[in-house]
């Protein structure tokens, strides 16, 4: 067997474990069109279905995210079964504040304080449905934000939504987490009310332990060093989870590693660096990508398997030596070393580790021939297709 | 009467026309969510009704841009004859080949022979339509691009491109003209097929003397310099239209002038010193700009007036002392005539001459009291409200 | 008298006052060429004699920040009476510790003890000098980073940096304090250490509370929101001081206000809004500005003017009329009662305040006519001209 | 031998050369400091020696660009003849017009026609230049522009530099050639003269067939998709030189490849796919780059292995099935094929390959041992380093 991977590195790609969002498997699109495609799931059950295709062929996705309310289902009992039968378990609840009417001019930082508080208890009720699935995280994506210089008070919106996240995180059992997500535009486009990390980090930092900070990987200016905040929330001990996807400029659904896979060896580099890959580490991995154009189970295996080359190429990164070359202030040779681990092809090393361990070698192509796809194009007519919308 | 405005000065001002755009009249929103309104129009007769608003109050919009097929009516003289009585022209013809699931990967640059022939007839049609409503220009901006490298072969699309423009042009009419829009993102994610000036105009160039260039305020990358682009395509002569909007980071609907007016100011200024404000000038203004949150008719009222405001401010440099700063090599007094022009507050000298024209001195209050937004209310109930879907 | 400007907007800009940086007098430019001018101080005093036209002429600028050891002089008792002579006093400290060949890979952050002392021990000494000058605040902008990944360790570099700034922040007295600048790119190009507020701000917070951030308008990614982080720093109560200039694309020496007035007017509706123009505000304001083709002097009046003009229309906004509306979710209102104080022209207003207190209604003209360059320019023959080098 | 590089890819890389540039070996930094370094050239003679040994060790680098008047000696034969002895050649002449008082607001487009002139003569004097080296190529890069709105008429100069090129195209001799590099920003903030490919293709076209783009690779704006320029600039024949280096943010000097090698894959795809490698390509390489903190000749062997590898990579790519999956409209198998060949490491296969032509398997270690660099350190002792401002 390939010694590529030392044995202390299978030790930690064995841990990696990336969800899936249930939301990828329905049609997504953009503001100018949604396309739909054959066999798209019709409910929450048929999204589980598909996300366990992505863990049956890598072994790497075992559980999914739900989104709530577009997952809401009478019996969410039968759900959490129907996911232990196909072999995984429900994951991350992820709130929805920004398709009901009310929540036009913000949610939890809205000015209306019984919109506020609709927003509160829209929150308090994902956490019920966690203690119904067991799932550990609440994440909070927030649309809030302005379109227009003087629309919002920046100011008092702040305060609202640090006194909204209180009484969520007063709700929140003993293991259980709040993660706050940051993205910088979109869809305001003046002011997001969370744009940046820091503002993530402060807002978190104010409200206690077990509120963390979500990464999302596209969610930033251009320019911006996303792997030095990675280790900065590390240091800080405020890193929650990650939302793994990329992007060129805008829009953040394309696959994870797809825009620049450079970048995800770096961020990955840095995840090893600050144990984020550590058996006991506080950070939850995750896609939080759709599929426009391409095909939706196959573009989630493609993603998680892109994580975890990038993964075992950061765990190649000769450490000692990269640590000899800086120190020795030794510019090239630093970085020779790191893009030394950068530009090894591990795809061979996986596969056959995969094989060990009873996986396909290559998880796309046993996908393609499993007739999975052929076989819900078939069977899935009628109803209404899974979207964002529905 | 306020000297502020020169007589020449008022000569151009009396010129300026913005043509509105159909859609704008409509629902819009984000990939997220699109919000409806009361009053909003069920059909073309109804946003043309809308869009009249605006010339009525301002007497700066004395056309309706018409998309097809979100216009398509079955009786286009009736059409026009209602846009009359209103008070409007039908104007430039915006064709659409990205909401048909053909156009998945592409239209007029498809590698699919079939579904090439279907956009460019499209556009065909869209030429018998302007035969019809009179219209001088046919605009086409594409949504073709792809969203990961290696899914289309960049060149070949190129050159599709081209034969499928020439074959729409060879239809045009002898005062009809084409122009061509860019775009630098967005529906595609990784690249669009025209995602800049020189592409535009590299297309444009090689149809002939009737094809021109479109540039969309909205549509760069960060940091370009929008009046520099603007300056090049009037000496180049192909500069064909505007379409104004703005934005911060991205999305390009907000009101023009809404994110940054003294860039506005300075695409004037280059229109004014490029002669694009002239009797004869080739150059039209449009908007291009839906409204998500904001109110639809007084957004684009407000709209308009913008581009008047700062057309009026461009109009007040002094050029001659200008000029003899530029000459003299001195850097602050030309900034400073510069911005002299763009500091002064010509609100109050534009009221007075609205007045002097038969128009409300405040046109965003004699809208709110007319009464209009009140009868569309309660008059449009039932139907399906008109969006980009429909 | 103008009504424009109410007393209480009066009162406020009367406490309006802006360091000028006394490198702003000596030659920069960039890494292409730095150009030499006529009557370009020698050594500090002559500097200090030249901010002190911008104090003269605008009533503005009341103190000059020096930057060692550019401004190191044997006998800082004579420097401070010079400036008071002059009619301003010593400002701001800022230490330097990117000119020294021992700082090639970093000063507080360096992975070598040695020079990290080194730079420590600077700031030290800088602490001695305020001692001397009376400063209150140590202005830390760091040079630090790295150009290529794996070059060196982006989390010791971080906790180096905290314990390099613990020692310096020990030293502080009572009255001072020390404020940590972010800047996200340049000199260094694949990282910096203080890259973004969010940085800083952890930093300073695990100071105490005399460390606080420095936001430079010019060091952020394109699309940022930066008002957004004036009002959080300033609801965190960790903004200590601005840094004041403007930018197009990158380099930040630009007059402030230059290249986007309407986002220093936001900013400086925000500085308001939290507080930040009160008698007992803790933000300082600062011009970081340097002139690599336009004239120096008038430069700087320019800038402090930009600002004064803009504070006016901030103070201008009718904040009842402004809270009606947003608590209207009236979009369009809200944003058109922000842009009304923007679009107010207030020079007349200030220029008549001014001359009410004694001051030119023209400051960049009354320099000009002051004779002030011509003498200088006649004067400073031979000797080395002040750079960023010297 | 490895079979990953076929016998065509081999005859490729056979003819895969890329001129450096002279100005690599001396001293350059930031505007915030230029470090030296031991062994720095004082002269172009000891430039080209330096410059020598990236061919000797990579066979990749037979040409060496100079920059007028850098590079300037009284007798360039003797220059030619040392720089056959080390075993190069002479090749591209870089004017400059940005270091000269005259020019601080500008060079072929300055408004003072004694300056404009002064720019014009010291091309015809590079061309005179190219007549004694036997170089083919006159790049043009120009930093004129401007820092403020209204400092200057952009459209006057626009003009007046095509005026200007016209005069220095006239002079070139039949196999002699103009290449015109654009930049968007730096040293000029606010706009510059050649700012996007568009512009530098319009003001060549109206040259002749002699007159070329070079495209830069880190001056475009964030987000840019520059392989798509590639494509469109050998798409019009056009394409007439690169210059090859790699920023993050900005700051264009960074080892190509070094901060997105993705990027860099892509566009020698289309470099490949344009017929930018045939033998008759009209395409030339050079690396414009300078080294601040890394060894110089190191970073310079690094940075043609980098091209190396990518266009090999770029070699692998199965254009048969990329067709086939881009006709089938299978966007995750094209992504997949055109992954697999960025993927895939060549670097053994490159290393054995060097070896069968008699070069360094490693010319990174070959370099490091062969002591030259300790035999310059100990020699170049005494003089002036040669550096941007010699």
């Amino acid at each position: 067997m390939s010694t590529l991977l030392t044995p202390d590195a299978r030790a930690v790609l064995e841990r990696l474990a990336i969800e899936v969002p249930s939301w990828a498997y329905g049609n997504s699109g953009t503001r100018f069109k949604v396309f739909g495609t054959p066999g798209t799931p019709r409910d929450p059950f048929e999204k589980i279905s598909d996300a366990a295709q992505v863990h049956r062929h890598t072994g790497l996705a075992p559980a999914v995210a739900l989104h709530i309310p577009w997952d809401l289902v009478d019996d969410f009992a039968a759900l959490k079964a129907h996911a232990e039968t196909e072999g995984v378990a429900l994951g991350t609840i992820n709130s929805n504040t920004f398709q009901d009417d009310d929540y036009k001019l913000g949610s939890l930082a809205h000015a209306d304080d019984r919109i506020r508080r609709k927003a509160i208890d829209h929150h308090l009720a994902c956490i019920d449905i966690m203690d119904l699935t067991g799932s550990r995280d609440l994440k909070i994506w927030l649309a809030d934000g302005s379109n227009y210089p003087g629309q919002a008070d920046l100011r008092d919106r702040q305060d609202r939504l640090q006194d909204s996240l209180q009484r969520i995180y007063e709700r929140l059992g003993e293991e259980q987490r709040l993660v706050l997500e940051y993205k910088f535009f979109e869809p305001a486009f003046y002011h997001t009310d969370v744009p940046d990390w820091g503002t993530s980090y402060a807002q978190v930092s104010a409200l206690g332990e077990r509120a963390l900070v979500c990464l999302d990987t596209g969610h930033h200016a251009p320019g911006t060093n996303i792997e030095f905040i990675v280790m900065q929330l590390l240091r800080l001990g405020k890193l929650g989870s990650f939302d793994f996807n990329s992007r060129f400029y805008a829009d953040d659904d394309l696959i994870v590693g797809a825009a620049d896979p450079f970048q995800l060896f770096r961020i990955l580099v840095e995840v090893v660096r600050g144990g984020g890959l550590e058996a006991d580490s506080p950070v939850a991995f995750m896609l939080d990508q759709c599929h426009n154009i391409e095909d939706k189970i196959p573009g989630q295996i493609r993603s998680v398997l892109n994580v975890q080359e990038m993964a075992a190429r950061a765990l190649l990164l000769d450490r000692d030596a990269l640590g000899a070359a800086q120190a020795a202030g030794d510019v090239l040779s630093a970085n020779g070393v790191f893009m030394d681990a950068f530009q090894t092809d591990v795809r061979p090393a996986l596969a056959e580790w995969r094989e060990s361990r009873g996986l396909p070698a290559d998880p796309m192509a046993a996908y393609a021939s499993s007739g999975y796809f052929e076989r819900i194009a078939a069977e899935r007519v009628g109803g209404t297709q899974a979207s964002w919308g529905a």
